[in-house]
């Protein structure tokens, strides 16, 4: 038996099954890309979590015995759903639809999983030089990638690898813009500029 | 009279003019720099600055009196010389000019200027609803993209606003992920694409 009160507050969940303590440790994550995206990555430590998820004090603790462990636990909670969606996004039949499919994520990242993406670019330049960041991490940036330029090859591009690295650097800078400046830019003008001289004639 | 021991470190500066004076301010900029790209923009503490430029106690104190006044020279010390820049930049006659005068910019920015850069990108993440950041910022951000909109409008582009928008997105694209993962891109083929889109008969 579990009930939530929809007070549009994730935080507050009742329950009195045995999943508590899985939701524990899915609100102390929560809590940890909030910590992360509005102060910092150099804020993120046990206690930090447990204030901010109006946990006991050590209740982080529980789930991750050492900060290592809390940054790996926070890193697949961010890039997991978000490998999930590549296979999904990637079947596109026409240029078109690529650059649409691209923006329609790019939009995602920076309104519905604004605060996620916020805490990733935030542990992205802390983390310049640590192993784990930047593997945990890498293996979702490569796929996508390489699904991008699955598509140009398909397509016909002269350079598949260019195009997608051209439209993976811009569809970047239009989110890191997005997050620090709150601009709403419709992405798809510009990453179709991408396309259109990926495929035009030279 | 001034000398200084050439040791690769500007730190070891012996002076015996009137110039020690700003040379401690310009030291204390650069000990910001280095405390806001290595630890984040949180770290930035009149204490910490000192700690980093290896001066007494109170030193960044004397010149920056406040938090909000140090962050203002911060920025400042960062972006002006970006500024002063922009217009030799900008005055390319070609396309292919063009593409390699941004290209430069972007290589310039990644490695000698790397470390002013990524204190940019601390102090843009952390700025989010900072009025004196993003003010302090926008100005070279705007002329930089007024001038590349203005070489598309020569160029024949049809949407040059939308080009120059590509453009930038692009090498902040580039910027970033050279920074956060240290890849060693030539930003040419990448943003001679968006050219090639840009000027492309549609």
């Amino acid at each position: 038996m579990k009930s939530s009160f929809n007070t549009g507050d994730t935080r507050f969940i009742a329950s009195t099954d045995k999943l508590v303590p899985m939701r524990t440790r899915e609100r102390a994550l929560k809590a940890a890309v909030t910590v992360v995206a509005t102060k910092g990555f150099q804020a993120l430590t046990h206690a930090s979590v447990d204030a901010e998820a109006e946990l006991p004090a050590g209740s982080t603790s529980n789930y991750f015995r050492t900060k290592s462990a809390l940054i790996s636990g926070l890193i697949e909670h961010i890039s997991a759903p978000e490998q999930r969606s590549v296979p999904e996004v990637f079947a596109p039949e026409t240029p078109e639809e690529l650059v649409d499919k691209v923006s329609a994520l790019v939009i995602e990242l920076t309104t519905n999983r604004r605060e996620y993406t916020a805490a990733r670019l935030a542990i992205f330049l802390s983390g310049n030089h640590r192993a784990e960041i930047r593997e945990g991490f890498a293996v979702g940036g490569a796929s996508f990638r390489a699904a991008v330029k699955a598509c140009f090859e398909r397509f016909g591009a002269e350079d598949p690898g260019l195009a997608s690295d051209a439209i993976v650097a811009c569809a970047e800078g239009i989110i890191y813009r997005q997050i620090v400046w709150g601009f709403d830019i419709d992405p798809r003008g510009q990453l179709g500029l991408i396309a259109k001289g990926a495929l035009a004639s030279s």
